[in-house]
């Protein structure tokens, strides 16, 4: 079931370690079949070390387990929001990695401070508020993906152009198209992190990277205009 | 004499500088038989690449060496009095790591900025006062296990929720349930050591993680209601 | 065409990431043959993983492709008006290294505190300003290279001497006799930025090193009476 | 001549790059034969990946060559000042090391911190001040030596409790009983300067090591009552 999807999965979820987001287990990544509506992610608590294609679990959007010997990340509620919600994306990822997990036990959204940020993400990364004690005690994964949902729709973000945001004081997720798109803008988003925090340590005053340059960056990248790399 | 024991805490040992937690000869693992009540410890000064099982040395509660050629590490009676006080642990590693020793000379606590920290430690990781000259003129090794155990009671710290702390001007101490988890904790003390620095210089108004988050990811990880990870 | 110069090229690309200076495809290296007024240039977007010699791009000063498969980098243009101004030199680099960029973000130019810095990079590296709006909606790659131009005349910097600019919210431009120079520079920017970071937060009072030291270092490497390293 | 001085000191220069103390050919060891009176030293400008033991040039400690084919480094004459002063020393390395270096560029010593300090060195590292423009006009290298001679005097420092010394705006000198000890020094040196780095920015009103805790953990390794160790 869904053969080709694991092993997508799998291997995305090695590249965590390999691109050092990730410490033991503190990571996964997913990716949704949307023809079927069902959704691959890496079993919970399972070291990178050990993983293989095949314990991968299969859930679909009810949160139901549909194939898989092992329990599904506990993240998963949060996960199935997300795809719920934004129709557009294939693949997830939730790290512990070092500057952006820093960023949201700040509480702060991390500015956009350059082209390197603009090149991938388009404004802002969003930092969403912590759950609130009701909220955290009942379905907290699942309030998570509400919370963040909510948050894209209060700050009209397309979550196609904004493909990252933070959880105050716990980490952040990452999205694509698919699986590898998702983990690659989990690397953006460490290095962008941990250039904005020098950048602000530097310059105290620093302001955000002038609109039109972003826009420049964003759509030489993206979008019809788009003229970087090679015609696929 | 305690064949396995001496395996595997000559294993633990190696994977200090595998984490990249020690330099040079800056640390050491034990473990506790407590059948036996007798302690495995890695000996004093022997370079990492140079330790072979047989190296470790088997002392007793009182200090005495009971088996081994060398000598055993000179913080031998800080291991002792940890495990005298604390029974229920049966592994401690001490290191000079990076981040957690630039707490340590601060001479701060670790507050609980997020769930990395609030996964495995919960609440602060308590930094102790210096000693003071006559505590460090007699039995200096000895009076720092004192010193950490006296901190612990006086905050009302289960030792098997708080599975670390830091020694003022010195470094950290970590434990577990035997050398393994010890060293697990070593690692994660490290990296919430380096984010709690990174979110304090983002954020100078930051606050500690809300008590409800704590908790959720704290019991979501350890005792009866536990969810993460698979069933064992 | 020019296979000698492609295969320089492609070897100092792939510099790049062993130095750890890009991350995914962030960063270019082109050469300068100024005999037959032709440069050769890494294609856009290409993983370093996958580029082989033969993909290297060959373009004219006019920015007219003369031979390759692939697209140019986008930032062929601004690689153009530096080698056109610049007549000295023969290589350029372009990366988004995380502590030159981090510099570049802050808009800052960097001190010179030291004998690292003076031994190859005289005075400051100059931080040009954003380009405006009007600027950077028309021939923003080349734009660029004149504002680069332009502020090297306003401060009477000789680019041989200062082999080395940061372009404001984007990230640093190198230079040098041919592209493995070009990337010797661009390892010693990333070095003197991440030593200048450090040093004006250890001593926010920082001065620049005096003249006069500054003089002997570069000196002692470059001109008529270095006496560093070996008689050629 | 000195075949065996000239592998030791060979090993010494490659452990630098190993350790990474160094980028480039930024970095010396040199070694002494009391007995003879001559000093072995890595050449001028040489990169560490094409280093041989036969490329070591011996000189005298008047400063002229006795053997080698190629230049010594340009520091030869700071090495023979600091081994002319200090004569209980028998290896001397030289680097420019990311934090050492930029406590040397921001001009102030490293306070002693806690036990990672003061395990190897006694007391501050001692920064001295930037040579004047005569200093640095005649005999630059010569008189970079007798100011760190005239510091230690100054201050009343034992070089051989104190191995280290930062030139400002230049970067660290350590040294020890042979090239092997020198280099352990300048490992410590690095790892000390990186956590008064973070000490300092984590509690802004740090304060050193009580001086009984110093004085316990330095005489804990050396002197006639160290009991650190193995008895050799």
């Amino acid at each position: 079931m869904l053969e080709e999807l694991k092993q997508l999965v799998y291997e995305a979820n090695l590249d965590l370690p390999r691109y050092g987001l990730v410490t033991f287990t503190w990571g996964n990544v997913s990716a949704m079949d949307r023809e079927s509506g069902l959704m691959v992610i890496k079993p919970s608590g399972v070291e990178y070390g050990k993983l293989k294609p095949e314990d991968m679990v299969v859930v679909d959007l009810n949160g139901k387990k549909v194939e898989g010997r092992l329990n599904p990340s506990s993240d998963t509620p949060t996960h199935i929001e997300l795809y719920k919600a934004f129709t557009q994306i294939g693949g997830i990822v939730h790290t512990h990695s070092t500057y952006a997990t820093s960023w949201a036990q700040a509480g702060c959204d991390i500015p956009c401070y350059g082209t390197t940020h603009a090149d991938y993400i388009y404004g802002e990364v969003p930092c969403v508020r912590c759950l609130n004690e009701l909220e955290i005690e009942e379905c907290y994964e699942e309030n998570t993906g509400h919370l963040i949902v909510d948050e894209f729709k209060r700050r009209c973000k397309d979550p196609v152009e904004v493909p990252a945001v933070l959880c105050k004081n716990h980490g952040p997720f990452t999205w694509g198209k698919d699986a590898k798109e998702a983990v690659h803008n989990a690397v953006v988003l460490e290095e962008v992190a941990r250039m904005a925090y020098l950048a602000e340590t530097i310059n105290p005053k620093i302001q955000p990277a002038p609109k039109e340059l972003q826009d420049k960056h964003y759509f030489r990248k993206h979008g019809l205009n788009a003229y970087y790399g090679q015609k696929e």
